[in-house]
């Protein structure tokens, strides 16, 4: 059972490679519980499903199911939140995010941390090489993910 | 095809009724380009899927498919969206929120408002009703949604 921060970290990452190698966009996350079970994993799924509701914050989500009280929870992720996901993280009340890395993107967790939701962000070299070099490779792939018009 | 907000509004309070036909959460969405032409239309299915990541805007999110801008688009919704649907709106850049009521909830409307999306509030008698009745006869499943602990 992934305990410490980096081995939660590599459930996420886990994920994110095997979004890529189904030719997907590289994010990974897991909703994980206070004692370290893996409530749900999941990946970015765009690609795959043709689906722009799955980012891998959701795609985790939605495989943990219903569920009463998120308050002791922690999202990996290995890729710093966009609004949509940190909106999730708000209104659900998930008590901490985990984050591989926040260079390549910048999205909502300082605003989640103003809120109450404790951040840690690792800078985790692998996590920033991942998505450096899908960018690189798929501009518009990645700005179709993000919401940015050409 | 839908053209004035009443005539929007008709078609998420569609979708509201069909979920609530179907023993669901009465709250329905649509995306509409703006010609008029609904892109994506769904409702909430936490009860019927037993999923949660499935609020009304995020279903009609996903119906649209993979969409390249949506900044001229318009989220109908027949509440004002939580946090989670309104990061939707605020990342994809969603143009307008046309909200059926905001009186049995008050989502991120607000926020969305400060970060330039158009917003309007129909104050829907018929809207008002479906959620004043579901919350009364449903208190738990309703925070549930919301990401309210008991």
């Amino acid at each position: 059972m992934p305990v410490t921060d980096h081995e939660l970290l590599a459930v996420a990452v886990a994920e994110a490679k095997a979004g890529l190698a189904e030719g997907g966009i590289p994010i990974g996350a897991a909703l994980v519980a206070a004692d370290g079970t893996v409530l749900g994993r999941g990946h970015n799924r765009r690609v795959q499903d043709g689906d722009p509701s799955m980012h891998a914050e959701t795609a985790a989500f939605r495989a943990a199911g219903r569920q009463r009280d998120y308050r002791t929870t922690t999202m990996v992720t290995t890729l710093s939140p966009c609004w949509y996901c940190s909106g999730l993280v708000r209104q659900f009340g998930i008590g901490r995010v985990l984050i591989g890395e926040s260079r390549t993107f910048h999205g909502g967790h300082d605003w989640l941390a103003e809120h109450g939701v404790e951040i840690t962000i690792l800078d985790d070299p692998e996590c920033v090489a991942l998505m450096t070099d899908f960018i690189a490779a798929n501009p518009q792939l990645w700005n179709e993910d993000i919401g940015e018009p050409s």
